[in-house]
């Protein structure tokens, strides 16, 4: 019964009503005085906050000694603090980088037996270089990286770290991807922490965002802001569905959202859905003006609210929700799944590595006029790279090849 | 580490990927065979599915005759029965109405005393009525109506008809809005249907979908298709945002989603959140031909499910959810609710009715330039309707009339 009020209004008495109140603290004026008005913005409360798309900066999956692992990490952190520094003078006061912050990824696929002795390493002076430079500025920062932990497991990780550089807050991914999942242990919390002038901060990561439950934990548990390094949006599909997914997420918790993506696709979106700005370009910056404590302005015609979380987490109505923490709801067996973490971990892997350079052998051989050779080489990466973008191009190939 | 297989492949090889795979059951044609490919689409396995977009029949609130009220129902019905004749000619086998199928809303607003006699004999003429038009067709129906129900309680309620024009299936809204539930009680279970065709089923109404909770509940139970009563969208916002969270709780799910949206934006979308159908004019029916068992082919650069559920449901990760089913999460006692649910429910009934007639009133003194009685009228009127549209325009022209 949300619109019938505005439909009825607009045919009796044709009045163009503002159904969501514009509650954007950049652009809405001092109001009336009032007991529902929005309050006057004080440019003192502004907050930059900011995120980069910086481009892939993989290191070298090849490499088996540690200490030169480390020194690609170490060139890869000189070309990370120019970005700190280049956000640090455009007057952000926070910056998020991308997940596989420090390009370590497909490393780690190809070499989990030297992770525990690297990725400790490379993550202490990621947070020491970076966190310098940040405290030249009075900036926070967010980092991300795969991480063995004390604990002997591996997570994928993110890091706030405060203006003077130093850690203050630590996050698990809870839902990595089911190949992912094969390598890493999932986070079993959704912390959030609060600052002097962000605000309550919550973090996630990539795929967490395709599952409403991620952020929804951290806005239920006071969350503001969540800060979201990624390399994927918030939905599996074509188009546009992962960014509208984005938008979705802050909307439907009245969150800032601030994305940041590798590569392209960094923004910062409103607590109404609004993308705010966008990066542009290769290692581009994304930042926006806002005071994390307003921009939640909204309603319907039937009552407004200033903070509409008041109103949404109390239209929520969880003594229904049960299924939700159900650990073997009846989808599960409704849809199987026909392919283990493990194995799909370790396709994963090889297909960012020498998954692709096996598939760029056999397309030589297309072009090589070796027929035969080449079907038997592309219906050999099916088999090894079932269920993957291999698997399906090999496919497409092979139709072709057999037809010819 | 969603993109970066496809980012390394698309550097190294140059290969156009297709990461998330055609799916729809309508476009995809025969595959190679193979463990990992789509079926044949048999055209005898298609169901249309449709919605339309009805008109406002909206009955007058000043009847206080039981029996007038229901002659009205019975006009109204008169008009609905030609709307699934219309879609039994179209060949559709499901027509799915849009929330207050009647147009009692307003009328219950501000005749609650009268509904425990009026409202079950209106549903119950409802569905005797269009389950009988329906049954000709062979045709399931989804029905929407307040009910007081036999423990006494009200509820926004959703049913089922089956093609026999039997009710199989019945749901009470589990998220009214603040000021609905006032007057109504909240739904505590999100029952699923098991039907010979449709698959199973599930219904959800307006408000519902702003909470990721509700469709989620049924996807977990199993629910291949969600009938969606309503007279809004699936987020609180401006411009699109409403409609973007529609397609996001379909491909979050990976659920068929029928939406029967009174007055415009009926539409039918695909698992795969891509919009199949739009329906065009008033009472306008959209329909799509589907198959509920398919079109959930998708996944990412190194894993692609043919119904991608069987990942997205395990990649969740319920035992980090305990916050959901929180009965008092923090943000509770963070941002404190201003106006009871009593109060915002008298706003939202006397709104819908008297309200309109009393600001037209106040603009009516504008237009006789009797200008201290209109700024004491619009005063009035914003203490009465706090937080309403009426308040908010009657502040405008407040300002305006201050100004002269």
């Amino acid at each position: 019964m949300v619109e019938s009020g505005q439909r009825m209004a607009l045919r009796i008495a044709g009045i163009m009503l503002m159904i969501a109140v514009s509650g954007l603290s950049m652009t809405v004026a001092a109001d009336e005085a009032g007991s529902d008005t929005q309050p006057a913005v004080d440019e003192n409360q502004l907050l930059r906050v900011a995120a980069v798309q910086t481009k892939p900066r993989m290191i070298d999956w090849r490499l088996r000694d540690p200490q030169q692992v480390l020194a690609a990490v170490d060139k890869n952190l000189v070309a990370l603090e120019s970005i700190v520094d280049d956000a640090g003078d455009l007057g952000c006061d926070v910056l998020t980088f991308p997940e596989d912050t420090l390009g370590l990824l497909n490393w780690h696929g190809m070499n989990e037996q030297l992770a525990p002795e690297v990725l400790p390493a490379a993550v202490a002076r990621m947070i020491n270089r970076l966190g310098k430079a940040a405290e030249k500025h009075q900036m926070y920062l967010v980092l991300c990286s795969d991480l063995v932990e004390s604990d002997g497991d591996t997570y994928n990780t993110a890091f706030l770290l405060d203006r003077a550089g130093k850690e203050i807050g630590r996050y698990h991914k809870v839902c990595p991807t089911w190949s992912e999942a094969a390598s890493r242990k999932r986070g079993q919390s959704f912390p959030v922490f609060q600052t002097s002038d962000l605000g309550t901060v919550g973090m996630l990561i990539c795929y967490d965002l395709v599952f409403p439950e991620t952020a929804r934990c951290l806005a239920l548990s006071g969350a503001d802001i969540i800060f979201f390094p990624t390399m994927g949006g918030g939905a599996v599909g074509d188009g546009d569905i992962g960014m509208q997914a984005l938008r979705v997420r802050a909307a439907e918790n009245h969150v800032y959202l601030v994305v940041a993506f590798r590569g392209s696709g960094a923004m910062v979106i409103s607590p109404r859905g609004e993308i705010l700005s966008r990066a542009e370009g290769p290692d581009g910056i994304v930042y926006a003006d806002i005071n994390p404590s307003q921009g939640r302005r909204s309603g319907d015609a039937m009552n407004i609210q200033s903070d509409m979380r008041a109103r949404l987490f109390r239209e929520r109505n969880p003594s229904a929700f049960a299924m939700l923490t159900d650990p073997h709801p009846p989808i599960l067996d409704k849809v199987p799944i026909e392919i283990s973490q493990q194995e799909a971990g370790r396709i994963a892997s090889e297909v960012l590595t020498i998954g692709e350079e096996e598939f760029r052998q056999a397309e030589s051989l297309v072009r090589a006029e070796k027929t035969a050779e080449a079907i038997e080489a592309f219906a050999r990466l099916r088999k090894k790279y079932r269920g993957s973008w291999i698997d399906r191009v090999a496919q497409e190939r092979l139709t072709t090849l057999r037809n010819k």
